[in-house]
């Protein structure tokens, strides 16, 4: 990335493109192993093909304190049994950064929580913005059943990644379709804190 | 501002707005004095109305490293002789940190530049990204003959505002409309570095 400023723009020519970035990050169902809820089908779709559940495009720098990092997030349509496509999610390496979010195209839900359990489920939809907090872990799950769901996010440069916690505690509350509406539900596969 | 995450929603209703803001700040014609090129204008056009130049809606927690504020400029078409309503504009007090901007309406320039004198003129145009590095001072201009500059920003807790050092060196290129286009000029009355 150029430390002068610069221009990029939202291509929408079969789908939201950048017209620079710097990172393409793909990930496929099977990199969400053991994150759904229903194991057997999750295996049993894995054994027919790999689809890309989301893609990454990101702009970024110097990963260091006062920078900001940004992009866009694609999440594809699709389930996995009842439950929705989504991010593996994350919390920050550097607990105490926040995220912001701007949502381009379709419908979705950002799955939170805190290393103390708390949680919330907020809506993401187009031409609104959804704050999380310092200290929130993150996931995008996309509840359209057509249609892509592109956010546009930014993060402080020195914010980090951290993955494992959520890989192996998972994520309090899922999101699955009920009556063909998206409902949330508990994931009795959490681990609550008093357990990790 | 809620310390749990939260959604905002962009109204386009007569203009966009925001369905909450901590601040809301309106700055008009007077409260940039010195920053016109033609001073004569200025002060002719002040003794007849002080017109409301933009606005800022800010979504803002505290101010600290970790912490992104978040919110809409909207910088109202008009002109002060052929010189285009803009912003103040400003440096980060705490230099070393980033600012991006996503465009959601209208046309305009990012006026910004270095306190060691490199400058930059950029567009803003809608479904566009624009990123200021850490240490460019930025302005915004809107050269619209007739529709509202908006523009969603977001930037680090701990960033902070510093206006005097430009209020008193002045921005090096000025935005000015030459039949009926936006054209980037000198700034005579720039103070540049070796002067200050």
């Amino acid at each position: 990335m150029s430390n002068r400023p610069f221009v990029i723009d939202f291509l929408h020519a079969g789908g939201i493109h950048l017209s620079q970035y710097d990172h393409h990050i793909v990930r496929k169902l099977s990199s969400l192993r053991g994150q759904f809820l229903d194991q057997e089908i999750y295996e049993a779709m894995l054994r027919a093909q790999d689809p890309i559940l989301y893609e990454v495009y990101e702009v970024k720098g110097a990963e260091v304190a006062g920078e900001l990092i940004h992009g866009i997030t694609i999440i594809h349509p699709g389930k996995v049994g009842t439950e929705y496509f989504m991010t593996k999610g994350h919390y920050h390496l550097l607990l105490d950064t926040a995220e912001v979010y701007y949502c381009l195209q379709g419908q979705g839900s950002m799955v939170m929580e805190t290393p103390e359990g708390d949680w919330a489920v907020e809506p993401l939809r187009p031409q609104s913005t959804l704050y999380v907090p310092p200290r929130w872990a993150h996931r995008t799950v996309n509840t359209s059943p057509s249609e892509d769901l592109v956010i546009f996010f930014v993060y402080p440069g020195n914010a980090g990644h951290d993955y494992g916690t959520i890989e192996k505690q998972g994520y309090r509350k899922l999101v699955v379709e009920r009556d063909g509406k998206p409902e949330i539900i508990d994931n009795l596969r959490w681990l609550p804190p008093e357990k990790r």
